[in-house]
């Protein structure tokens, strides 16, 4: 018995969050309302409560799977190189970054739009998730930067992950202080490529 | 007659903005509502409409004023330069904007929280604002990069602009992706130091 409901517990989990995926993929965090995913999952409002401690840690869950997403976007361009020049291999990473939130602008947003600090209580997949994305990252820095320290690898890299993500957040919401999006590419390339000389 | 209708709504136009400006350092561009302000400047909430086009405006205004205490907050920083080095310009610039964006979070937020393109009908104002404010980036990158085209050297500006931001941007929201807040300082050198070596 206590199989067949960890089962069926199991199941709805999967659907929320398939469902939750689905509606943030069409308009963002917005979308995410309890009465309206347990019409869709075809379960009590209050089922979900007996799945996700809260909303937070259902968008969580699909916030999981769009690293995992993006990890593999990346990885795949990266993939394609020609040669191995780590600069270059940073300037593909950040162009398939853009691409990869050109192309699933809601729920690349939503992966920001959740406040959440290490200061509270982030679930330990979470923050693995995320290291595996930063570790993409930091193994090209480690080559252009072969004498330095693993601490300030690891600032370079959140560093270089907030710059390029700077440029794409400005970039694509065109901003009047950002460039044209038609020059992001560029833009991402000269950065980049100044960074190493 | 007519000098003294001028005269009174310029008055209130300037008693409009002085009030948003103090409501958006208080609490960012959700304070900017017609009823409150007009109740605040003791006038008819429709008498905001006939000196702004919509609140949209108002708050435009505000970020003007934002713009130029930013400049000044950044040059007063460059000011203090000891030598020239364009690199250390460039770093004293950016923990400049680091600390302004710390010390007035709502205001400065309120930069980025108005939707907003050049596709739009931006005031010319507004965007001569905004070159001042990016030309102050240009000088010293002209100097570190000086055979760079100037389309180029406005598309750095522009990128190391948006790439400082995003440091600061998800620095300050304490992201878990971003980097510990009294790290950032040393994050923005340790970038910007390599950019031009």
């Amino acid at each position: 018995m206590a199989g067949k409901v960890e089962q069926k517990r199991k199941e709805l989990t999967r659907r929320l969050i398939d469902i939750g995926e689905a509606r943030i993929a069409a308009g963002g965090i917005e979308q995410i309302k309890a009465r309206d995913l347990a019409k869709e999952a075809g379960c009590a409002t209050g089922a979900i409560y007996n799945v996700f401690g809260d909303l937070n840690d259902l968008i969580m869950a699909v916030n999981g799977r769009t690293f995992i997403r993006l990890g593999a976007h990346v990885t795949a361009a990266v993939d394609k190189q020609k040669g191995d020049d780590p600069v270059e291999t940073l300037i593909i990473m950040s162009h398939a970054y853009l691409n990869f939130a050109q192309q699933n602008t809601p729920a690349w947003r939503t992966l920001f739009d959740l406040e959440m600090s290490t200061d509270q209580n982030v679930p330990q997949w979470y923050l693995a998730e995320l290291e595996k994305l930063l570790s993409i990252i930091a193994t090209p820095l480690t080559r252009i930067f072969p004498e330095m320290t693993r601490e300030d690898i690891m600032l370079m890299t959140r560093g270089l992950f907030s710059s390029v993500h700077g440029i794409v957040l400005l970039g694509l919401e065109k901003r009047i202080s950002a460039v044209p999006t038609t020059k992001l590419e560029k833009m991402i390339t000269l950065i980049l490529r100044n960074l190493a000389k």
